[in-house]
């Protein structure tokens, strides 16, 4: 899909670009698990500090990529404070807190924002369906005024395939309205370009970050902040690329646009998750990254060098590997 | 929808009763809350008691009908331990202990056992959509052997609506298989009458609870074991009736599910809970019973003399209001 509506970006974009609250490639980190199927701290640390190398300019510390919501709030919490004593910069993280129950959203958000994590990636509580939108702006507005810290910036994490809780346009609004200086954007996993196309259009101060690579461009041009994708786990430093080509003005990155979608591509039409571990297993020689906590199957199979072939076809680089 | 198989239950049927885990009429109990939008344990446990005097055989302590996963682990404990603590017998209660994350399943149901209290009924995790059979099995699996007490009774909690995770017919096969002593049921929440029949008729030996009063005596003359309903919540003495005209072989029974039925129409046609707390509001003239934890607004209008007229022209007796 290419819906180029400004080819050349404008200054303005640029300005805008900078008062968001967070820009760029955000990587929804993957969590390791040991085999008792426990977070593994150690190849946590390691797996972030490698993305950031690779050109993230940020991570995301339990999207539903890293398995989020099958840990505990004790284990979520444990898993940020790593990354903090391992000295990655508070500025550089954005901690998922959004759960089903109020007070466990309070907590993480709570948690994040002491550490200094001011940024957060919550989720609507995501158990009860066809729940009104006052019901879902009660439970941001308690999480914003319970935690009651000025400075906390609300990324509303918009998966409706997933929570099964859509977040409207109108809520947004209403929240925007209520708490302008905490709702400070939204990542929008729906898949669908003409929802983060409205996002765009309607909240022009709001940080959108579509969930896939696929529309980053495209996002870019229309004011996007980037994007938050599962698959820089494994591609960040080409989708990067496109990100400062954008900003560059590079007459490339169209073309480095295409090549990331076409990996985009394959690698979607597998199991995001497994798939994703794969990868990283192949590529650090390493097959304690096949586990999964349930309900993920609990041992991906090793990625075969057809399945490794097919990316390569697509134009993907093994991260890490010998590329001659 | 009447499925009369057998008009006169069998003696066969009777045994099979007593030899289930759990039998009768079940409530999962409602949640008080306070005006900071906490458990109200006080509440909470009057509310129990008065369950069990109108004639209710068992509480569910947190099924989605008492707001389950909109409450913290934490709270969860602290409210099963205040109803042991108020003398309720554990034999009375199931506790409801699925979560997403397997650890908070494990520390709950954990938590209740160590109690004496057996029976937990278990929903799988439920924020990944599209899992496999083998992912629910190895979640289940894992929490029956970290709890590691022989006298377990699971329940599972089939309710693919909210859950967005159907528990299939060949999972439950592979569960008893490996673990026959600790897989005792299933409530089904459903509302398909042709799941609750298959169940019936591929696990003679479960506890199978259609999550509605509607299917009761269509269940129990296929060999159900009675039901674990939210409308238990209001018309608990009614319900019980029918349960006991069934074992007593009463003319009357046919009529009485009638009458129950008509009632359960009327509360089905609005919000579930938010309407329960309505009528326990009204009857105990206490507007604190008013309040729900968002996602469900905060605090639910009052019940119309309207809407009382229309339950009372249902056949519905407000509970502890005069009846002259």
């Amino acid at each position: 899909m290419n819906i180029n509506i400004s080819a050349n970006p404008s200054a303005s974009t640029h300005l805008s670009l900078d008062s968001l609250a967070a820009t760029g490639v955000w990587v929804p980190a993957l969590t390791p698990i040991n085999a008792d199927l426990y977070p593994d701290a150690h190849r946590y640390v390691t797996h972030v500090k490698w993305l950031l190398e690779q050109g993230c300019h940020g991570i995301v510390v339990f999207g539903s990529t890293g398995e989020a919501n099958s840990f505990s709030v004790d284990e979520r919490r444990a898993l940020l404070e790593a990354l903090l004593e391992a000295g990655i910069p508070a500025s550089k993280l954005m901690a998922g807190t959004g759960c089903c129950a109020l007070t466990d959203s309070v907590t993480l958000t709570s948690h994040a924002a002491v550490n200094g994590c001011d940024k957060v990636l919550v989720l609507p509580p995501f158990y009860y369906k066809a729940v009104s939108d006052e019901g879902i702006y009660r439970h941001y507005a308690e999480i914003i005024e319970r935690v009651g810290d000025p400075k906390l910036k609300i990324l509303l994490y918009h998966f409706p395939k997933l929570s099964g809780v859509p977040i409207s346009l109108d809520l947004i609004e209403r929240l925007l309205g209520s708490y302008p200086d905490n709702i400070a954007g939204i990542k929008d996993s729906s898949g669908d370009w003409n929802n983060t196309r409205a996002l765009l259009a309607r909240f022009p101060g709001m940080a959108v970050f579509p969930g896939t690579e696929t529309f980053l461009l495209d996002g870019l041009e229309n004011g996007a902040a980037g994007c938050i994708s599962a698959t820089v786990n494994v591609n960040a430093n080409a989708i990067r690329n496109v990100y400062d080509g954008y900003l560059q003005q590079s007459s490339h990155t169209a073309e480095q646009q295409a090549q990331i979608n076409s990996v985009r591509r394959v690698i979607e039409k597998t199991p995001l998750v497994p798939t994703l571990k794969k990868i990283i297993a192949r590529m650090r020689q390493d097959p304690e990254w096949l586990r999964m906590r349930p309900p993920f199957v609990t041992h991906a199979p090793e990625l075969t060098d057809a399945e490794l072939t097919e990316l390569t076809d697509a134009g993907f680089v093994l991260p890490g590997a010998h590329t001659a």
